[in-house]
């Protein structure tokens, strides 16, 4: 019998990231999948059927150190830590997660609390990177958490709405989506990520199958995929303890000041000046 | 035929540190010793006969990697580098320096682009340190530079007086110091320097001879010295190139910033009213 594992379930392949609020028109909200457990050949179906026109996407992406939990039985398929990394980290990995997916499924800018080895075992993963440094040009507001739910209680393939968490709760995160889905959707970006937008592009990196990206702690990153020969995309990520050190003392630092006098912020016209200006 | 070695004459046992400006009275401006390359006999005279009263106070303390230039027949008697630190920082030191002092001479606080090992052979080291965090508790402000002369020349031991360097130059200098000699110095500073003297105190620490400190790179340091049984102290320090990594970006990002919202910068009793609110 099949150990049963988890796999994310969104509308869209948009799990922990911004959505519309459910009823505040013009809002948004962080909305989080909604996890099943199934057995694990439900579970690749699910992923391989993922269509957003059509049913959920579907993502094994557990990251509670699934590798040697729901998955104990393939760990032994890759090495348990990698060499140089812990030698270099000074420790072994807290959590080793597999990622299942394909290409229906992104994750928007955020930053991990862990020095990460990120190994791709079938497809492509893309990243877009920005040191923490650049922490003001993710454009990290508020928003409302909420949670995809069963329109209808026993489907197998379920139809989701979006439900606001009860009682409310808040969540720090990017404004940024670096790739809106129409020209419409670009300006209303540009105008409410102008740091982002108008500042320079980020580091974008593809790592392919066999390939091994180390992402340093606290970077943003932002994810999308491209599935391999057997339609999948498939990843192991080694996560390490990060020191607390005297960087994130910086960092909390750089993130508690307002960042008000950039012509970028308060007014517009005036960067599209000096842009100009270069150009004579 | 000793070699020549260059010792730091100053009246008071401060090189690069503020002195009385000598036009602008109540101004202060950065001082640079006297150096004077003579035999060693000679030098360690000059260092045991050191005595703000009466003559100039002498320091061997050249910092251009001087165990192996000047100093480089006794280079030999100490290790070369420190084994557990080029490991760790991944490199040999960059430079070398031998010191020879008595406690007439102190070291005004300050920071290097270097990761330290200081070693203590005769003596005790005193440390004041503080992490570069707290930059803006060090009230770093520019400075005319200025340096001490011979009021006449060709003296064996020169009486010393204060010149501006000609022409202009700044230098951005901490404002602290941290044992004035009176009461009243004591209040001028604690008016002058309220971040550092009202808030947490600096890490204090003491090598011996025998000992050894690793003083990372940036950090200020203030150091004075106690003689050992040979009436001098003296140290060997290790100077590693630090990474210009992203504390470095960090570092320079909050020294841009001017600290304006301090209740300890725009009103003392502000902040004297916290302090008693939670004595209560």
């Amino acid at each position: 019998r099949s150990t049963d594992v988890s796999v994310h379930l969104t509308p869209d392949g948009r799990a922990d990231a911004l959505a519309a609020h459910p009823r505040r028109p013009g809002a948004r909200c962080f909305a989080s999948a909604h996890v099943r457990r199934v057995d694990f050949p439900a579970a690749v179906r699910l992923i391989r059927d993922s269509d957003p026109a059509a049913g959920p996407v579907a993502y094994a992406q557990q990251q509670d150190d699934c590798l040697r939990g729901e998955y104990a039985a393939v760990a032994g398929d890759v090495d348990a830590h990698v060499p140089w990394a812990s030698e270099a980290l000074g420790c072994l990995p807290e959590a080793v997660n597999l990622w299942i997916g394909n290409a229906c499924s992104v994750t928007s800018f955020h930053k991990d609390h862990y020095d990460n080895i990120y190994v791709v075992l079938s497809g492509e993963k893309h990243f877009l990177l920005l040191p923490p440094t650049e922490h003001h040009r993710l454009h990290v507001r508020d928003y409302p958490a909420a949670g995809y739910v069963p329109v209808e209680e026993g489907e197998e393939v379920p139809e989701l709405k979006l439900e606001m968490e009860e009682p409310e709760r808040v969540v720090p995160w990017s404004s940024v989506d670096p790739y809106p889905a129409s020209p419409e959707e670009m300006a209303a970006q540009v105008s409410a990520c102008p740091l982002y937008f108008k500042g320079p592009r980020p580091i974008r990196c593809t790592v392919r199958a066999g390939e091994m990206l180390y992402l340093p702690s606290m970077w943003f990153h932002h994810v999308s995929q491209s599935p391999g020969p057997n339609e999948l995309t498939i990843a192991v990520n080694y996560w390490y303890d990060m020191q607390f050190d005297i960087k994130y003392a910086y960092f909390n630092f750089l993130r508690s000041l307002e960042i008000k006098d950039s012509p970028l912020e308060n007014n517009d016209d005036a960067f599209e000046g000096e842009l100009e200006e270069k150009k004579d």
